[in-house]
Parts: structure tokens; C-alpha cells; sequence
């Protein structure tokens, strides 16, 4: 990781941090679902679509006093449905990040309550932003809304459940990510823009680099999987082809998995050139993004 | 039930229902979570929430383009916690309103999404009004979502699970299901109070009287579940008991809760002087609510 991205993310994760525990704290609510919600917002999240929202701002040399609300908002879309994800229902998974989930520490009953509690704290932010038009959260509301449910996140979610008992072609598995990760990371991206004031134009070219972006996140992930596990245990191609669960990868090969990640990163980059800057920081995070280790 | 609340309830349910659909068929979603979602907002319900809000406009003789939108809005977020209420972890039912609950039909996981779904379409709603201006929007959307979140219905949520094994008091009791249910019915009054326009001297009155049908709804709920299942098969008071599952008749014995529900009625009736109207449809929502038999 570039020094200049490694200071940003270093300055900014403690004030992200800070920012979330303050709003869950200021609110009066069981102090059981309190616990839950802040065991999830401090499991270790790396805070990558805050730190985006900011880096947006930081690249077009604007500010915002919202700005932190406002990427606290996604951070807790994005706990939430890592929280319902690993439902027993759902992933059934007993670790996340080393740690216990949360339904493993407080219950079922009140994880899938601490996820709703999040999700509509998300919205009671974006309307309460002190600096910002009425106009402005609106929109914001509005965007967040469509990255989230049905026709956003949840919806790619369903997708991605779907895809595990089918094989999908190439168009069909990019479908699911751009809805199942790629609209609240889009979302990041824009907010930052709207927070910004920026043109249409400016919009335009965001809106694209996110685009790409996050598929190269998730080819990036798919490959990890494959080549981290491969070294380590030679295992999990055989349980993917097994379970016939879709990765570009298992579409495209190795080596064309690789090739496409190089595209979409290319084809990130190149909307940035508007910016007429020397190392932007939402290019430094789209290297960042292909030469991730894990 | 008088003739004037039946006619009203009878022109009006068909339009939210058809109007909720239509805002569900219109989003592009994978099939199976609209399915899901559509399964349970035309599973019958009764539409309080709703026709509320269009009493209180109805009330104050004023009219608004988005009405329907937010009593539909309202009622996503009531249906959304309905289903998640339902689930395995939480009161595992496999009926409502004799009909085989979400997760029965569409399975956990989905029912967990779809739920999760409502919910933000809820405020994708709420900001997407198009006749009501963002500051109105802003402000629905922040009552909304106070109403609904760890600060309101989700928080009355784990309260409600932390008092089945522990016996309240009446404060706490009463804190429970102001929370739990009461918040969304005094959100339901607000928002119609605010669509009108209505100033703040009326606002007050609305809360008032919103809180109190709130109450009497919840200790009518509480009498009709010992009385109903009495006459039926005597048992409810036995399961009461060694459940320790605290309701007003068990605090208060029978005719105290009785006695209780008139006092609440009485204050909400109060509250609606302001009007100078005869018959108000809140007024004959309260006493629907005090009269009603299930």
C-alpha cells in the first residue's frame, strides 16, 4: 500500500470509529441491544466505503461536515447485513474476523434485531444531517435506499443465494455482484460526490470508476480465495466445483480472472484522469484493491 | 363498528392495498423477494397505521398527494417487523391471520431479506415524495425512523423478549409496549399531523391522543386474549401465569384493566376537542378500538 493511502487510512479509521461509537452511545435504548450493536461496529471493520466517501471529498477538494454521518450511514448498512448474513438461516457462520459473530455472542433474536436496529439508524442519519440541504438528504436517503434493498443489496443477496445451487454465465455473476456488493460501494462513491457539490459530469466519471471498482474488489476476492487456499491446503477448488457456486475464476480460469481484474482496475483509473491530479487517493485505493493480500 | 368508520375503513383499505402493491410490482427485484414480500403485505392485514394517517388529514379537512405513500411506507415498516417477529429465533409462528407465516412459505433466509427489504423501501418512500417538500420529507424520514429503530419498535422488541421471563411493573409494562407498538401508532398520527400542516398546538393534541389509543389498544389486546380464550377453553390464565409473561390483567386483575382501558380512552377522546367536529373518525377509531371483539 502507497504511504500517502497508508497516512489516510491511519488518520481516518479512528475518527470513523469514534464517530460510530458516538452515535450508538447518544441514542437511548436496552442496553442489551446497545452491547449488540456496538460488539459488530467494533469487530474490526475496515472501513473501506467510509474511507471512500472521504477520499472523494479529499480528491476534489471539498468538505463536508456531514461527511462523517454520512459514511457512518453505510458502514452501518454494511454491519447490518454482514450481521443478518451470518444468521444460521442465512451463512451460518460462528466467526467473522476472527471473532465470534453476533448471534453466536448475543442470540439469534437479537442479532437479527441489532441488523434492523442498524439499518434504521442508517436512515435516522441521513435525516438529521445539521449542514446539509434538505435537498441534499433527500437525495442522499433516496441513494442509500436503492444500494440497500430490493433493488440494491438485499436483491443481490437473494441473487447470490439463488447462484449457489445454479451455474451462471459471466453476465449473470456480474449481475449479482454489482447488486450484492457493488451498490453500496457505487453509493459511497456518489455520496462523497453529492457531499461534494459535484457537476454531472463529475458525477458521470465516479460513477463509472465505482463501477469498476467494485467488480475488480470482488474478482479480487474470488482469486484470493482460490490461490491463498490453493497454497495452503490445495482444497477449495474441488468444494467450489462441488458446490457449483459461481467465481470468475471457475468461469474464466486463473489467468483470465486476472486479466479481467486488470480491465475493470484500467477502466477505474482512466475515469479519474478528470481530476487532473498526481496520485489521487481513490486511485492509490483501486492499486490497493488489485494488490491486496487477503 | 359505526356506519360513518365502516364506510371510511371499506372505501379505504382496497386503495392502500392496491397502492402497496403497485409500489412493490414496480421495483426491479429477483422474483422470489418479490413473492415473498408481496405474500405478506396481502396477507391480510387490518391497515390501522394507514387508515390513521388518512383520519387525521380527514379530520383536519386536508388533503395530501403523498398521503398514500406514507401510510404505505408505515405499513411496510409494521409488516417488515411482523415477519422478522415471526421467524424461528424470535416467536417462531408458523401462522398469522390463519395463514402459514413468511418463512413457512419462502423459507428463513428469504423471509430475513424480505423483511430487511420492506424496511428500506419504507424510506425509499419516504424519499421519493414528490408533492411534499424535502424539509417536511427530512422530517418524516427522522420521525420514521426514531419510531421504528433501537429508539422505538425495535427497542420495545427486546424489551418485550427481556420481560417474558421477568415480571414487570406497570411503568415498565407501560414503557414496553410504548415502545413496541405504540411508537408506530403515534408515528402514524404525526405523520398525517404533518402532511396537514398542522401547527404545533395541534401536533400536541394529535400525540396525545395517539399515545393514549396506543395504550388503550394494547390493554384491549391483553383483555381479549384472558377473555376470548377463557370462554373458549380456560387455559390463557394458567399460561399467563407460569410463563410470568406480564399483561395488565395480571397486574391490575380484570376489571382494574377494564378499568384502565376507559381511562385511556377517555384521555385520547379528550384530546380531540380541538377538532369542534362531531363524530371525528379518530374518535370512532377509539371507540372501534375499546369496542372491538378480536
Amino acid at each position: 500500500m502507497s504511504e500517502k493511502l497508508k497516512q489516510f487510512i491511519d488518520k481516518n479509521i479512528p475518527i470513523i470509529d469514534s464517530e460510530m461509537n458516538r452515535i450508538v452511545q447518544s441514542l437511548q435504548m436496552p442496553k442489551s441491544l446497545k452491547d449488540a450493536m456496538l460488539y459488530s461496529i467494533n469487530a474490526g471493520g475496515k472501513r473501506i466505503r467510509p474511507l471512500l466517501v472521504l477520499s472523494v471529498l479529499e480528491d476534489l477538494n471539498a468538505t463536508s461536515k456531514d461527511a462523517l454521518k454520512v459514511a457512518s450511514a453505510i458502514e452501518l448498512v454494511h454491519t447490518y447485513s454482514l450481521i443478518h448474513d451470518d444468521l444460521p438461516c442465512m451463512d451460518d457462520d460462528d466467526f467473522r474476523r476472527g471473532k465470534p459473530t453476533n448471534h453466536k455472542v448475543f442470540g439469534e433474536a437479537t442479532a437479527v434485531l441489532a441488523g434492523d436496529a442498524m439499518l434504521t439508524l442508517s436512515f435516522q442519519l441521513m435525516a438529521s444531517l445539521d449542514n446539509t440541504s434538505p435537498e441534499k438528504a433527500v437525495r442522499l436517503a433516496k441513494l442509500l435506499a436503492d444500494a440497500a434493498g430490493a433493488t440494491g443489496m438485499v436483491g443481490g443477496q437473494i441473487l447470490d443465494m439463488e447462484g449457489e445451487t445454479t451455474r451462471l454465465n459471466l453476465e449473470q455473476l456480474e449481475n449479482v455482484h454489482m447488486h450484492k456488493t457493488g451498490a453500496l460501494l457505487s453509493f459511497s462513491i456518489e455520496a462523497g460526490a453529492i457531499l461534494a457539490d459535484a457537476d454531472e459530469d463529475v458525477f458521470g466519471y465516479l460513477k463509472e470508476y465505482a463501477k469498476h471498482i467494485g467488480l475488480a474488489f470482488q474478482i479480487k476476492d474470488d482469486i484470493l480465495d482460490v490461490t491463498s487456499t490453493t497454497e495452503a491446503l490445495g482444497k477449495t477448488a474441488n468444494s467450489d466445483a462441488s458446490s457449483h457456486k459461481s467465481t470468475y475464476p471457475a468461469l474464466l480460469g486463473l489467468e483470465g480472472a486476472e486479466q479481467q481484474l486488470l480491465k475493470y482496475h484500467d477502466l477505474s483509473i482512466k475515469n479519474l484522469s478528470f481530476l487532473k491530479k498526481e496520485q489521487p487517493l481513490l486511485e492509490l485505493f483501486a492499486n490497493y484493491i488489485m494488490g491486496r493480500l487477503a
